[in-house]
């Protein structure tokens, strides 16, 4: 396999319409989700549009379809007035519109099952452009609506119609869209897709450390998305330029791997949790709760996480997982020795397997000139071996502060359940 | 005052440069806060367009300066080959580029602070059209650069060309572009904004309610903006309008009001804790920590907030705050009498004012046909007075149904703690 120039030429544009979102009221997911989907399939972007309901849709329409290959509108396939996009489409491609009495089926039931009248409006959801593909929408009333290139030969474009929602567009687009635009591209092959996340290491690190080596894999297609406490390495190619890009990562960067199947920090460690048989439990002080939360995001979570506290005063600290008075007084409740007892009060109070504790300053107050914003305290404590801690500083806003120590402490948690396991099997 | 109709005629367009936009690697927010920032000044995107880096710029900016009396760019100011707005802005104006010897010096400062060499592609930052403004740039090395219209009689339009990233880019329009943007509009007036927020009611309920009232008010605009367990209403205009808006609103919908201030329902309720002199604590079950997280969001959570119990396991329920392993037996975990043990067990064992539990079923797994995936116990305990519990349903995905059952429980803490403010203030 390789990855045909044609699909890499193949000019591919998004028109999201909706006020709405122009409106600032709905953040437009759309574009970096198509993104990620058409890079799946070895395709680009090459423009995305966002414009009002109505009238303006046929301006950008003609734009788009005099530039691209394929055009994918998303909106305005309602039964308002407002909703514009199938009679403005067939007016720019110069065809009918129909009603379509397989299409109008599920929206008759749609009301049906649902017991309400349904209005001469809804009717105008079963229409389609003539010579033009009904896609199914089997979670919504308004079906989409492929018009394949040349269809009366004003335009040598295809173009897709596809509901606004996206848990009506996801599904359709997977079933209906992907398979089409894979045959207009030419490409016979899927590609196959791995997502490697890291963390402790930023975006620059690749582009310097691994970018040249990537560039030169043939028919590999690679891309970087950098969170707060996290880098994602997307490859896509064959299965054998997978697997060298895989190999090119990993042997620089190794150690620094959350997951080689896109499973999130929270996921992974919840996974190893399962596989070492171990439960888990937190003393979160400066997280506030986060790490339990982003722990009990998992599902299955309840299988290795019983218990959780959030200490959040130093009275919490002392009464509930008894931390020493004299240690606060004496170091600070945001030090090495608080955190150790924090992760060990715990442990020793949920008798859980393994523990991790936080402490630090989130600000804006509370900061001094040894302790700054932004300083961390975390530890990690297990019924067996001694308890690690190590300071951690991200000096950033309040919520970025909580999320970067929570990534710090789920990372220490990783790698002692990785030596657990490792250990075990050696043993 | 009243909203000049040429404003609202004004066309603006926003073009968003970046590769990295279009291959979903990063989520394109900018569309939404120039939605919602241009809405404050009584004005309206009228297109938005994503293009890659690089050249596809000069055909998307020839297009919007065609069509629109004020064009946002943003992105492409950078220091690599990729980052060619400024050059390609300059060809489409037909103006020529020159040093601006003001904008070097910050640039050459941040290399000198930072002790990193500066090389001649960093200069390129301080290149701006003849004939522009430089916008300073507090947060980053790239200056903003406004071409006003009639600039050299090739264009009408004016022209905004402003850094991509968020923590450069928004203190940069708040303070150089949008009183450009008033000047340019000539509004005089500047709309005064007030977001009021509202909990268990839906958004069709207010376009039922007080769309038509809202709609007859002269000079107010308004939008509604829908979360998972809130509804933001967001007025514009004189403060006349306003306070009509306002009394419209509260008339209909007062008992569903969060707040009147924007303020998020974690704020309210921490600002409600310390006008009444009083802290919380919070034993959550299905929740997670997500709770305890919310309330840490919000800066000065400490004085309110000491301890957290996240009993996700019955054993921490039993073992941590006391919950009688009786009542599990007999009514399950997610039950009435659980939830109440919940939150009375933690009011006593940290000593807070007031308490909220809350157990229930997040799934995939753990429903059953008495009680669904989405089910849900919340409890509310104080120092006086009953225990108060309610059940309530959110069937939906495991994070929804958390952000869900939470809002619910802070909005019954927010409930309770405005009837303790009141009865204080009467006796």
């Amino acid at each position: 396999m390789s990855l045909p120039s044609d699909a890499a030429r193949m000019r591919i544009e998004i028109l999201n319409t909706g006020t709405e979102l122009l409106l600032g009221n709905t953040l437009n997911t759309h574009g970096a989700w198509f993104g990620r989907e058409l890079f799946m399939l070895g395709l680009r972007i090459t423009r995305q549009t966002t414009v009002p309901d109505g009238d303006a849709i046929r301006e950008a329409l003609e734009e788009a379809i005099s530039r691209a290959d394929a055009v994918i509108v998303t909106g305005g396939l309602g039964p308002t007035s407002d909703d514009l996009t199938r009679e403005i489409t067939a007016e720019v491609l110069g065809v009918d519109l129909i009603t379509d009495e397989a299409a109008l089926r599920p929206v008759t039931e749609f009301f049906a099952l649902r017991d309400k009248p349904m209005v001469e409006a809804n009717k105008k959801q079963a229409m389609t452009l003539v010579g033009a593909d009904v896609l199914p929408n089997p979670n919504g009333t308004a079906p989409g609506i492929y018009s394949p290139p040349r269809l009366n030969g004003r335009s040598n474009c295809a173009v897709f119609l596809l509901p606004g929602p996206p848990r009506e567009l996801y599904p359709m687009f997977h079933q209906e869209v992907a398979p089409r635009l894979r045959a207009l591209s030419g490409l016979e092959t899927v590609n196959s897709a791995l997502e490697l996340k890291f963390t402790g290491i930023g975006e620059s690190d690749f582009h310097e450390g691994i970018d040249a080596q990537l560039a030169a894999v043939p028919a590999l297609e690679y891309g970087y998305c950098a969170h707060i406490g996290e880098v994602d390495l997307r490859l896509i190619g064959s299965p054998e330029a997978l697997a060298i890009g895989r190999s090119i990562a990993l042997e620089k960067f190794e150690r620094f791997l959350i997951s080689d199947d896109g499973s999130s920090m929270e996921k992974t460690v919840v996974r190893l949790l399962q596989e070492n048989g171990m439960t888990i439990t937190t003393a979160e002080s400066c997280t506030g709760g986060l790490i339990a939360h982003r722990i009990t995001n998992v599902p299955g979570a309840s299988e290795v996480f019983t218990h959780g506290f959030v200490t959040y005063g130093n009275e919490a600290k002392i009464g509930v997982i008894g931390v020493s008075a004299e240690a606060i007084a004496s170091h600070g409740a945001v030090s090495e020795t608080v955190a150790k007892e924090m992760a060990e009060g715990a442990l020793h109070r949920s008798g859980a397997g393994i523990s991790v504790s936080v402490t630090g300053i989130a600000g804006p107050g509370g900061g001094s000139e040894g302790k700054p914003v932004g300083t961390a305290w975390v530890a990690v404590a297990c019924q067996e071996g001694a308890t690690e801690a190590f300071k951690v500083f991200h000096p950033r806003n309040r919520k970025d502060f909580k999320l970067a120590v929570s990534q710090s402490a789920l990372e220490a948690v990783r790698r002692r359940l990785k030596a657990i396991g490792e250990a075990k099997r050696i043993t």
